[in-house]
């Protein structure tokens, strides 16, 4: 499908299918919904013409089908054609659920203009920018050299033979070779990760948590976070009707969440962060969204983003500590997503794993409470999204949820072993004295230093700009401001059926050539409008982007006043 | 968890977990089945000891659940225990449903066999063998040259100024660096693949198939095969109860088939190969399976593995057309696994592919019938399993349906680059006068005919043993021979609460060090045994195995004769 179409079908497509027009096609969980029996019209029909599959026709093709009787319909030049077995109505009503909007049609537009640039077609703008992910390479982030000299040598091995490797490389890569059967990246590794990385894993966390032991066995190399994530809320989700499985998540959340609970068919629980306290996530907030769910859904699990996505917020040990406690006194799972924990930038804040925090806490915490945390190598410094590589800590896990769990992750083989040899680099970088250590540090600190600057720079200018406000870029990689949208823009875009924010950002894209996400795509407060904007592009180019985010919003605001 | 540990919960927790002991804990679609409020014991008790979920103490703790009130109890020294929130009992009962023998526990013992060799344990054997999965760079085979190259290069472009790698290798890792974000394989691809190895895939299918058309569009990489095969499933599944989706698949087949729809909820409908007739399929049998099938599900697709896995058949073109027609006439979304299509090594055997003789059957079926093709780097002569990279075309496949389908890939935003790279190289290999070109060539033919003479052996050798009988392997990678188990033998299996070929397999894995994978975990017609055992192993080795399985299944026919 051409960008041209996607755009066209969105947002309804990317939102809900239009089968949900139709009463009965919608609920995933209800009995005998059979959304699988409905079958679109015979004749074939442009996709959004609408309303041919009015019940009546609906029941006697289910009926037909159910026979086994083809369906079949001779046309004009004498061939048949058939209607289609998979349908916008008789698809998996989950998966039409699944909203996500970092890749969503805004980002289909802004693949679009690109190549209307390229075709020659004119625009207001030379470029187009997309500030809308987390991908640091795109943003011309380099690499860390030593991580790109080992991946090389896994690769092809004759270049352990190549005198200008260092040997830190060299020795390294010789190291995750030897855990590879026949020596080769190209073998599939255990399901659970490479032993080896695992381990260098679980010293990785012991150093981080100031000794806090770590067992190799708890540890599951994964195909980036999401995909930890993704498996252990799937390993959670049970029950039925009020009994179904609720999960806690932030609002504003990382859409990964709510797409993932949506297929799954679990309960979306939002507990609203602090915008007025820099973000922060406030324990009767949490007991309130609780107390709530509960009349409705069997809430099992407590999702926490730190640093934050979208919001950029870190929390500080005291907070984490209330958090754990309401875990424990309120049994709830803790999933604590901290593939951010490189990225702290604010003075006075720091990074504290979930993990450390509930060992600080003693037996009475550190026994008990259930915790599983996701790292990946997308972030921090590495930014290293393509290669897929992660990990999750379980703690305190059943020992026989988690033979399933080691089940199914066997069903998908095994993590991209490149992404596992990156994240063993992640987690065993050069040491003082190697031949890499000291180009090491430079480059890792050169860009987190350019990231820190970068997040006080987007903050400050932001804050300049009369209906934009924007917290504190603590840590993460993102702006979360909030947005004031004249009343005529927010009418103007609810007649067209838009979110004021998509409407916003996708003025903005069409006239500046910036791509944002709209706050809508993460969640808000109702009434209350944001954008997500990274701040990763590099220093020149961002302050470009902010100059025409301040002039597009003024225009914008005066336009519709 | 330990190996050691593994092994002691299997066979159980790797078929059925011990909460399907109890009533109402088993159904994932029963309606307020309630698996999710089933609370263990208070006391944590070891993870075997069993029955303490009485329904009347799991009632009581779910209310104090629903009301919110934290499950504690005081142990002697003074520490507060909790019951875990994640138990066997209230876990995903789907995920429960989920088998996958290729890496269940035999291979967990066989990972154990040789910890405990690398210890210094006396066994009757030097070596463990791991027959059990198409892993070929672990059981030796070397990877091509030339794609080993481009990925070093593409790792680490520096290497574009080294002299000693040839100039294809590099125009081919520009030209992938070019389509990366950033001119790095560290950036995020769009969802569906890098728009240009998508391309370099539309027109390898377009020279495999004699020119018929195939549109970049519909070509999403994937994440290994199996993540391809998955999404569309996850796609196709819907309804409840006699409505629900039922999805037809060989028997023997290949247990990610059985599992993905476990965990989906769906219908599994076994159709039966013709052991007889070398692994064929039979129209009849086909119509058997789906009319008995109308009976209780929504049958919606048929899934066909060609070349056969484990079976090692290749379909003949007529057998393609007959199954297109049938699917046609049934209305059955059809999904062809070919990861094997450079596999095939019997005189007269030649790989069609379904699209092509969809396409060559006239615009009747071409324009109507549904299918999806999927293909992998991690077989034929590459074997590249451990970058996990993959591809699936979609044919005739509704628009909106699609868009669905873009959305849905998107929230696990992309398959991991160093695979899709990969999957460019097999589609576009070094050509004729290229530097590459020759080595390129020799290194595939090398290996494909290595695989060919395997093949051969493997079906002789065993054919020379009384009570096993093998067809011939025409394709793939496993024989998948019938043996004959002794009724005494068959008993003991049974007294253990053990399949016979499980209890065949684990005793040749004791005592040979030869790791193969039972015939119950893929499927077989009832009463009667087989194993799956890969060809890979250098010919060499292979020879030792082939005659150390012969000897054991003398020496096991006479010991229960």
């Amino acid at each position: 499908m051409s960008a041209t179409r996607m755009q066209l079908l969105s947002p309804r497509l990317f939102s809900r299918g239009r089968s949900e027009l139709f009463a009965g096609c919608s609920g995933a969980q209800r009995p005998g919904a059979g959304a699988a029996t409905r079958v679109r019209s015979l004749t074939s029909s442009p996709p959004l013409s609408s309303s041919s599959s009015s019940p009546d026709r609906a029941l006697s093709s289910v009926s037909a089908t159910r026979r086994g009787l083809p369906q079949e319909k001779m046309s004009e030049n004498g061939v048949t054609s058939r209607a289609k077995i998979l349908t916008i109505d008789t698809m998996n009503p989950t998966v039409k659920k699944v909203e996500y909007a970092v890749r969503g049609p805004i980002v289909a537009r802004a693949v679009e203009l690109e190549r209307e640039l390229l075709e020659g077609m004119k625009k207001p703008f030379a470029e187009v920018i997309k500030a809308n992910i987390g991908d640091a390479h795109a943003m011309g982030q380099q690499p860390i050299t030593f991580f790109r000299q080992v991946l090389a040598l896994c690769s092809y091995p004759e270049l352990l033979n190549d005198s200008t490797f260092p040997e830190d490389a060299k020795s390294r890569a010789r190291r995750i070779l030897q855990s590879c059967g026949g020596y080769s990246m190209g073998s599939y590794s255990a399901s659970q990760g490479i032993d080896s990385v695992r381990q260098d894993v679980a010293r990785y966390i012991e150093r981080r948590d100031g000794g806090v032991p770590c067992d190799p066995d708890n540890i599951y190399l994964t195909t980036g976070a999401s995909d930890g994530i993704v498996t252990m809320l799937k390993l959670l989700v049970c029950g039925e009707g009020a009994d179904r499985t609720g999960v806690m998540i932030s609002i504003p959340q990382y859409p990964l969440y709510s797409a993932a609970l949506a297929e799954l068919g679990a309960v979306q629980i939002n507990y609203y962060l602090n915008e007025e306290k820099c973000w922060s996530m406030d324990i009767s907030e949490l007991q309130r969204a609780l107390d709530e769910a509960r009349q409705h859904c069997n809430p099992r699990a407590l999702c926490i983003i730190n640093p934050g996505n979208p919001t950029g917020q870190v929390q500080n040990r005291d907070c984490i500590e209330d958090v754990i406690r309401f875990a424990a006194k309120e049994r709830l799972f803790l999933m604590a997503d901290e593939v951010y924990q490189d990225n702290v930038y604010a003075d006075g804040c720091q990074f504290h794993s979930f993990k450390k925090v509930l060992f600080d806490m003693g037996p009475e915490y550190s026994n008990t409470v259930e915790l599983a945390s996701f790292h990946s190598t997308s972030k921090c410094y590495m930014g290293e999204c393509g290669f897929r590589g992660g990990y999750m800590e379980i703690i305190n896990m059943d020992d026989e949820v988690k033979a399933q769990l080691t089940k199914l992750v066997s069903v998908r083989l095994c993590p991209p072993v490149p992404g596992q040899a990156l994240m063993d680099l992640v987690v065993n970088p050069p040491q003082p004295g190697e031949p890499s250590y000291v180009n090491f540090i430079k480059e890792r600190t050169a860009t987190l230093s350019a990231l820190a600057d970068k997040a006080k720079l987007t903050e400050q200018v932001l804050n300049t700009v009369r209906g934009i406000s924007c917290n504190p870029v603590q840590g993460a990689m993102y702006s979360f401001p909030s947005i004031t949208i004249p009343e005529k823009a927010v009418k103007e875009a609810t007649d067209m059926g838009q979110q004021p924010d998509m409407f916003y950002c996708m003025k903005m894209l069409e006239e500046t050539g910036i791509c944002l996400v709209p706050g809508s795509g993460f969640g808000q407060k109702a009434g209350t409008y944001h954008f997500r904007m990274t701040i990763l592009p590099p220093t020149d180019k961002l302050k470009i982007l902010l100059s025409k985010v301040k002039e597009f919003h003024q225009k914008f605001t005066q336009q519709y006043s």
